[in-house]
């Protein structure tokens, strides 16, 4: 063979396989999304066009890979919890963090129409993802409550930031200087004085960000229509559509990977599932102990 | 804070940075292309558009990223030369694997309807990358003759292969079984005998495949018109468009990321530069002897 | 200073640290030591002496290293459990594995003449380490009745081949044909048929393997005298001697290592704990109930 | 088998290879070896009985190990060279890291008698490993030349602070603010205008460490005295021994480790070499340059 010569440079790919039965998690994160939202004018302080394209691609993404059974977003990042005895590619790790973050971000960039209809993509934007390996669900259980109350503090902070802005007319530089050192409570307290605000009425979506796993389906209502085709769809507000979340996105979805809930081949007795999206707390048991599957094999 | 007791699962995020001062190549190679190619109804051996859509991703892998000094692709794969002295991201693994992908991956999807003007995408594609040291210019130089070679040897079997299928009536089980334990010399006389095409008139596009490397743009020139604005695209024989290769896309080139050959920031004094795409022979000294400075810094 | 210009080689060792909060489970095998054990003439199927010297050294690791909660060998090997949250050496694996694997070598060569008195070492011998991490108690007590399992199996089979040998009059080659396809039943038959040899009565250190564990020392028995000071030797019918497993060795125990128990600096408030060597069962459930802090933290 | 069920556990040790083509440095470190030295009454500021002792065991890890080209030591560390393209262990980081340490230690505590007659040995002394990757000759040269300047750093500070100490009467706190701030050329001083001593005529062993090296040995004089077997001893001023380097330690030979020349088995036409001791300049080029071999192969 005429290159068998050079063939010897294969050596120097190493292997990289995962710790066995080990949790994995995929975490992923936009790359420069501060400029990005910026030069696509995201509304402030969240754009649920935004939000809801981040989560169409993640559930695309739970949708190619069965044996994602979690995943949590909010802002520019998302979390996915692959199950412990996943043999996804042989549990290689290059393999698996450039696939799964090549697909996110295809899908983000292929649905954007969809979601910012008159405002087409500027640039190619990009994502950077990593694995991090857990041992116990005790490990699983925290990382999510980590995430969730890292939205949480983040929210309260930018929607009390962008009510001075937009509303009470400071600076930028003047809202951070009035936020210095206060707590929750007192950036509740100027949300409700200030501007009539009750922090705790606002959109879970922004409050808890968004939770998506795996449903099963009774096998009567599977088999003809296995997800909901009348999506009920509103204008907000601000002009952006709301979908109800288990509904299709505005486009037309896609024959292969929309319409039929996903068969992990290998497992052919698996009932069928749909992924769910919801906005809830995954701090307290409640929503562990609703969805004991996640954790269990 | 409220999510402080959870942080500890912080430290779970294992450090990867890669060996120092060693030559980083990094392989990108498209998921599950052959659905894709015939989803997409590709031209057979090769389609000229899909070539072009991935030398386009590639070009602006480089734009993004300085230290990539030279870019190999042929088919749905692409080989990135990171120099050897690269600090990117302080050389993390799956930071710099995750990202190039993500962005190579992104540029793909923005810029597809730029070559399949009348056939959009049918469903997000994707790809798998991954990162291969090698401590020696010998074993760069090894390593793209490697690729090159393997795209002539893939080349010419898939052009004997579809002409005799396309032209020849075979049926492709048959062509297989023609082809079988035959050498390039056989494989020549096929083509040349029973179809008229003389190999090596073929276009070297096809038979050498797509080097991405870097030219330093003489003061006077780069300046003002840094990039040449004169595209001369004209319609080629299968209808589509053939592009001089130093010449801009067919779309609007994006202000931030096409017009202006990027500076590395880091290294004010360094000359001008803009991304040449040849199709040349990278196995003999030549080229390398034409370009020093892709292995030296 | 004068070697500042070559410091920057340190910036080539790279960090090697384990996933966090999971077993650590440290393997030992003797190198060469099928020419080691000829050339020492050690005593066939099983040399007493040379595994009381396998048990001194991993008792000295044990007591070097306070977060080794258990140890088991059997022949030439040994595997050390560190307890899952252990921060030894910052969790380094180099570190720890080139450490304890040179601590045990050193404390066997140190310790040779104490059970080979007139049989010096004729070169030194050497061992090689390694880290495998397990995230669950599963696995750990899985990993040790493999362990367990396999000592079970090559003693069966090593009694009955010697037998047949040196009480048989069998070659090797002859005695290797004779086991050939047999099952742990017909061994234990040709045992008891044609040597009179009921292998259940055999030692169960051969059986067995040695487990080193560490069992709190009742403060008003550990003040004064924390390791019972009254060796039971008797010398067994081979030669060598027999020693009760909780006693001392031969030789005068080293003032600083062996006398007072170890206890963890960081862990002031610790019980004392003195290491026990015993030869039971660790497969079934009785063991590790009687012993709940070996898993548990 | 009885233990299958558990055999799954092995497949939680991972692959570790290091790196092909790429120099490994391994480097080896005394663990509490204040601690060891002040228990065992080294002279200071150098013993030369132990750096023998250093130097003895590193041969006999060079004996066992053909595909180590060179090592340097100094004080209680010790680098080994590996050439480039070993395939020991098949560059298994944890095999090659520990049974290199093992082998060192191993023959440090057997050899320790031949050096320190009647001082026994305490307790047993351990060492840390790790491998350290190199991808290119500069680098070695680098390396070697920062361990050495190291050893002038270390052996000026400690010859003139301990002179300061014992011929000057000062207390070590007194001699460390002595010291402090000063130059090279100010502890040059201080030794030769209070002590009378000229520092550029310490014994070279001090002041450059040890170096040791393959070096060729003629066919006819290889083949019938391998070994020149005539040490040439002398008592030295502090009453330890002094050895000619390529002679043979005090005690008798190990006939298989020490008489013959190890001769590497996969290269049978290599010529025979034995193993030299010496204490010159590794920084500059005439030590490379006269063994060229060392760094190509």
């Amino acid at each position: 063979m005429a290159n068998s010569k050079y063939a010897y440079v294969r050596n120097f790919e190493l292997p990289d396989p995962l710790l066995p039965d080990t949790f994995m998690l995929f975490r992923l994160d936009g790359h420069s999304f501060h400029r990005f939202s910026d030069q696509h004018n995201f509304h402030k302080p969240n754009d649920v066009r935004a939000l809801q394209l981040m989560d169409h691609a993640a559930k695309d993404v739970m949708e190619g890979y069965p044996d994602i059974v979690l995943a949590f977003g909010e802002s520019d990042e998302f979390s996915f919890l692959l199950r412990r005895s996943t043999s996804l590619y042989n549990r290689r790790e290059s393999k698996i963090v450039s696939t799964l973050t090549s697909l996110f971000t295809s899908s983000y960039v292929f649905h954007w129409p969809e979601y910012f209809r008159d405002h087409p993509l500027q640039y190619p934007p990009s994502f950077d993802g990593r694995i991090v390996l857990y041992p116990s669900e005790k490990h699983i259980r925290d990382y999510f409550a980590w995430r969730q109350a890292d939205t949480h503090i983040n929210n309260l902070y930018n929607t009390t930031f962008w009510a001075l802005v937009q509303q009470g007319g400071q600076t930028t530089t003047g809202a951070h200087a009035t936020l210095k050192g206060t707590f929750s409570k007192d950036k509740n307290e100027i949300l409700f004085a200030k501007f009539g605000i009750n922090y705790s009425n606002i959109d879970e979506r922004f409050r808890k960000g968004s939770v998506l796993f795996r449903e099963e389906i009774p096998m009567s209502e599977g088999e003809p229509t296995p997800q909901a085709p009348t999506p009920e769809t509103a204008t907000t507000a601000d002009g952006t559509l709301a979908i109800s979340e288990s509904a299709a996105p505005l486009s037309e979805p896609l024959p292969t990977k929309e319409t039929k809930p996903k068969k992990d081949k290998k497992r052919d007795n698996q009932p069928m599932t749909r992924i769910e999206i919801v906005h809830c707390d995954i701090i307290k048991d409640d929503f562990w102990n609703a969805h004991p599957k996640i954790l269990t094999e």
